[in-house]
């Protein structure tokens, strides 16, 4: 018995979550559910494909996702599901919900359900909510291995798997280039897809400068030399910093302040980055030190 | 054992939900509870009342819910535990909380609830949180079978149940007739309680078209052709449409937009909408085909 | 086996919540998990004070709350583990989320946390996220037992742990003075550090008068007669009240209403509230009788 893990953008104000966790409790009563978020905005799927990565490997080996954003319920899109290199399990519309752990090479198996067959007994007549009538149905017998994963459908070549467009950060002449991935929405910090390690090949360390700017569709929205910290508490309230977040990769912050909602930044692939370590000159045009 | 699922007009934003999961764990330690919503709009009954159709017949059959939705606290109304059909058992305070299971004929059974023998020890001098001191409690006794159903406390007539207005839809002079009985509001659809049985008996099937208008009062709000389609996305990006919702009633919406607000259409039995049959001189007029 | 109850400041929106989910299930899949709120305000560690004292008691015995508010995390504040009288087990950093537990001289022992040694393994790039790292790891290592309090770390003495600035309520010149503690936030109310035993002192019982008056930094923004009443129902919609909340402390509210926007009162040390006996020239002043 695995442990049934639900996300979607259906928000908690009305049944819709709860009917799902019921179908999973009919399919087995003693299943345990968790729900991961269900407030990806609405039609999000790069959010929604970015919860996965952020949490799936937080937890045990076999538990089975259920990620459901879904603006094409209905239409002739695919449902799948997925298993990971840790054995991790996602079902899941195959509209590029999976983009990310596609991009880091995450999957070994993908099998397509079939939407006629494997569905909620007498849900034939409903045709705009798959989250209950196939993905947790699903997601609930995979879970409590009332099926295996091969019993969930045919077996369909990983690379036809739908990705959203991702650009992975690298160095190009000393320059760290990379996209903000996200925000950490309630604080209001971003979420870099830098890596600790390029910042290490950087050969920049805690307590040093970044020269940073952020791009916003070619147009520089913000630039500054900000400090490289440890953690928040090490500038003063309302001061920005550049910080390692819990996924090891680069956030950029205000300590206690939203950085987001400040200068106006959003995220996705319209939204780069560029960080750079300064000198000793620059520190002083910025009246640093 | 069964599992415990809570609804309330509370928020999740300070204590009142815990307290009411600690007090069922004090029951029974071993006792599983799931939250249906607690985002129900304060004191709206109508909405809770709903929200318990949408979702009970999703979870397994003895299933305990617990509603609080209780502006009168304290006052002389009554508090209750009722018996479906389908086995799920209700606990909530009879202010209307019942009017769609009432409507449906749902309940086969009503128990009144003594509010000063039937309650968590030591809670006497508190008079404004029966949701923790009342239902939560009696709802964990019933889910661990500490006590049975009979034992809940004294049986009522079905028929003494408090009920809100409540309309039915029709057909009349071949005019489908009905009610928006809630949103789905996250997404911004409107749910009529008119069921696909009525659509096929006036033999519209899908891809046909319906014109359709809202009366809020009595003055029309609304009113346009529109195509009843399978699902959301067989229309454009921004148009609207009547299609069947996950209770098989029909529903408008528009895809990817919210068709509540950009119409500033609410919900309950003010709120009258009507669908017939247009022929193709109506549809010309329209501009469509 | 105990149960883990988790309260944050993150909210749930992203995918934190269930990385701190996923961290406990790892360190035991039987364990069982809940959350207490995770909307405390951001940084508001006043609240998530109050929301532990409002709650914890509700629970059964040896029950694991992990509260994490916590934005100097990655300085020098501490990580504690305290256990109070009832046998409750918390889990937070020292930065006065115990003020409320220490003021009511709740806490029996506590101990501090090594965050080198006793943190999941391999997050030691991570600086930001000790809800994860730290708390959630090692509240899911008690909960289920894999290490005792004893083995949580070193003893440290009670009257070192931080506490915010607390006043208790009191009675002077036949005077009630208190502090607003905290609001019913959904719902408006006003809840006051008074408890009933000195409003019985005085002398006051359900359905006389109280003359009351709240002072912010103290400049008087309301005074009013409003009478004591057993629940919201007993005054007409829209109508000021005062009653004993469910924590049996003094409440102020509207019914039906929410009293602190439409007065626009706040919470916390800076809020005062005076409460007094009216004669019957007073009441007839105030038109009432």
């Amino acid at each position: 018995m695995n442990t049934l893990v639900l996300q979607t953008d259906f928000g908690l104000v009305d049944g819709a979550v709860s009917a799902m966790h019921g179908v999973a409790k009919q399919v087995c009563p003693r299943l345990e559910i968790f729900n991961l978020t269900h407030e990806i905005p609405q039609y999000d799927i790069w959010s929604a494909s970015y919860r996965l990565i952020q949490t799936i490997n937080y937890w045990p080996k076999g538990t089975v996702f259920v990620s459901v954003v879904d603006p094409g319920v209905g239409s002739q899109r695919r449902s799948v599901g997925i298993i990971t290199k840790n054995g991790q399990v996602i079902i899941t519309p195959d509209n590029g919900t999976l983009t990310h752990l596609i991009n880091n090479d995450e999957i070994v198996e993908a099998r397509i359900i079939d939407e006629v067959k494997s569905r909620l007994p007498h849900s034939q007549e409903s045709h705009t909510f798959h989250g209950r009538d196939i993905y947790a149905y699903n997601g609930a017998r995979l879970a409590s291995n009332e099926i295996s994963f091969k019993e969930l459908g045919e077996e369909i070549p990983i690379d036809s798997l739908v990705s959203l467009e991702i650009e992975n950060a690298r160095i190009e002449d000393g320059i760290l280039k990379g996209t903000i991935d996200i925000l950490d929405i309630r604080f209001g910090s971003l979420w870099t897809n830098i890596p600790l390690s390029l910042v290490k090949e950087l050969g920049i360390s805690s307590g040093q400068y970044f020269y940073i700017s952020i791009h916003h569709k070619n147009i520089r929205v913000y630039h500054n030399v900000l400090q490289f910290v440890r953690s928040f508490a090490q500038v003063d309230l309302g001061e920005p910093l550049v910080y390692v977040n819990s996924l090891t990769n680069l956030g950029v912050a205000i300590n206690q302040d939203s950085f987001s909602k400040l200068y106006n930044i959003g995220y996705g692939s319209d939204w780069k980055i560029q960080l750079r370590k300064v000198d000793a000159e620059v520190l002083k045009q910025y009246g640093i030190k």
